[in-house]
């Protein structure tokens, strides 16, 4: 795949020595060659770490320089010195880019509980300025830099016209497990050369990240640095875009979210399906939602994707204790097409048909449709095996 | 242990063919010699099964005479069909005991979606009710027909006394999966030989489930069937309980009920720990509820009790996605005595004892502090195995 490279931007990823295996990058550094607009949306869970409390006071602005993330430590529950450290890593990045302290953003992911090794990232810091570039190679290498527990990096982008201008949207993303579609889930960055006030970049961003990040689940857990960002260089030439062409960005921009959200799920720990949830005719948004997260985060419909039966009475119990009040007699649901469930009592189906469907392909397709309203939403889940369990029980701290 | 069977009260369980292994009873009647006390409490799933549409219609009651009980089909999602099944199965139940339709209550559990085989039903209570006794073996028979994926019977029993009577509690319960804490958890019934009004019965009977079956999890699925049953035939003595009276006997149905529910995230599907979480130092006991419901659901926090890891980090951020306000500043927490966490950050520890000591016990205790007020809870979970989604991948509908 080729990347449609955003103008304005420079890329580095390199391995510093917060993780010990050598042949897996740890730090990331991401600059843009003039002020960008910066936008954030950020984790919604309470106990949240040091780098979201920094980045929280820090967008939207219009004055952002560089972006470092580290990966193999959250710099999470580090309390004051956490803060401290992240405010550290981020002023140096700001230094090796010739940038002001308050120009950088800073985005943590890996252990728990244990101060970041600043010297090391110090040093990463100085290596990755050395290196910056603004190829695809080097975007790649900022994007395999972010990663944990994925299988391989996660990146996205597209080209528009907006404006009589062409516009160019890149993003990466990171994330496998302790994924909770609370907020903008884990990490991720998307980068743009439009022209956009913060206020806009701002509002895009919610937009987008409310259809993508907000609309997946690995387990459920909602993480401590859940960070989605939004740089905007402007490169693309032209005044910040208004009315009908924000919309069109925000369109684009949504689209490309997606597209990034979507890897996550499919690629998550342990997961042999990426399952589509889409929930329909519901009184509003919020009950969509809740109605699909309950499924997407019950281990009994996980299970059963993950062992190709097509159990609807998990699924539609699944949907009865979301918390939504919703007339049972008027739900009906599909799998793979096949409709398995109407008005609230089952219906004959080849259920060998439906499960070989289920086991053939990557993706498995829930529909339920509700008779309270026209309010819809899309989720994403993965499905749930002894790979996942096995991974997690084995992981130590 | 020898268990206390209440006075007035007749047992029985047999094979009558739902399951298809001969050797596993699925067919439980038990009925009393007077019309009893009845209370109950349900699942609050929307999505809720026939015969709890039938219960909960004649509960509280003074005047029921047979509890009737299937496992192996929950008649659940069976529509207009499934409760003229349901009604079907308490009049036949009626009849074989000498009793008035409207005197019997009904509970199913096992595969949903199927529709009862009635004649199968038909005459196993008929053999059911040739076999009625009153002594341990018969009241085992019916505890053990009610099981479906529990490893054994679930029972506990009391005798206390009140007001200058002696009487006594026994109990019966089943669950091992699709456990999930939003009302009373699965089949449980409990029985009593007190004098109780209808109301005192009720009061009770939602007392002790709020701080027993409305504690527990396996995987937070709640059920389509979930029910406890309370019957009370005053064959003690004396007149219904009053003032203080009530209070010493819904301590003592608490107590047990709470020994009954334990009993089910112990025997949680494929689990190999009971995780005991006590949330205190709350502002409700809502509040603490949703974070012991937080930390009981997440796959994170059960794989790492699995894998003996003292995983703070999960269970903390658990807490933080739960959805209750609270200062993670004053947030400590305890790992089986071992302070892991304190005001917000963590403090050094034996991390390999306290693995051990996981590792070692079945049992592990999470103890969360607040600083939010005084209000507490104490929740009861299982771990997450691979041997959990392997039956459950399994189980085929």
């Amino acid at each position: 795949m080729a990347i449609a490279i955003p103008q304005g931007f420079r890329f580095a990823g390199v391995h510093c020595g917060i993780k010990q295996d050598a042949a897996r990058p740890d730090l990331s550094l991401v600059m843009t060659t003039v002020p960008a607009v910066a936008a954030g949306v950020y984790t919604q869970n309470l106990v949240y770490a040091a780098p979201v409390a920094v980045d929280r006071r820090r967008t939207p602005s219009s004055n952002i320089r560089v972006v470092v993330t580290n990966s193999g430590n959250a710099n999470a529950c580090t309390g004051t010195r956490g803060e401290r450290d992240a405010l550290e890593m981020a002023r140096l990045a700001a230094a090796a880019c010739g940038a002001a302290p308050e120009q950088a953003l800073v985005m943590s992911t890996g252990i728990i509980g244990h101060f970041l090794p600043l010297d090391k990232i110090a040093a990463g810091i100085q290596a990755a300025a050395a290196r910056l570039g603004s190829d695809e190679a080097a975007f790649l290498d900022a994007a395999q830099a972010i990663t944990t527990t994925d299988k391989s990096h996660k990146v996205a982008s597209r080209t528009l016209p907006v404006a009589g201008r062409t516009v160019s949207l890149a993003g990466m993303a990171k994330g496998a497990g302790m994924i909770g579609p609370n907020m903008a889930t884990l990490l991720a960055m998307v980068m743009t050369d439009a022209a956009l006030t913060p206020d806009a970049a701002q509002t895009a961003l919610r937009a987008a990240a409310d259809d993508s990040f907000n609309c997946i689940s690995v387990e459920g857990h909602t993480s401590t640095n859940d960070t989605l960002l939004l740089l905007a260089t402007g490169a693309a030439g032209g005044q910040p875009l208004t009315g009908a062409d924000v919309n069109v960005f925000t369109d684009a921009l949504r689209a490309m979210c997606i597209e990034l959200a979507r890897q996550i799920p499919d690629d998550g720990e342990g997961a042999t399906h990426l399952v589509t949830i889409d929930v329909r005719g519901c009184a509003t948004r919020l009950d969509a939602r809740q109605i699909a997260r309950s499924i997407a985060d019950s281990a009994l419909v996980k299970t059963a994707i993950a062992g190709g039966d097509p159990n609807w009475g998990r699924i539609v119990s699944a949907a009865g204790y979301a918390g939504v009040p919703f007339d049972p007699q008027r739900l009906s649901l599909t799998v793979n097409g096949t409709v398995l469930f109407q008005d609230g009592a089952p219906v004959p189906f080849d259920a060998r048909g439906v499960s070989r469907s289920i086991r053939e392909h990557r993706e498995t397709q829930l529909e339920l449709q509700l008779g309270e309203g026209d309010a819809a939403i899309r989720f994403w889940t993965s499905d749930l095996t002894v790979d996942y369990v096995r991974f997690n029980a084995d992981y130590h701290t």
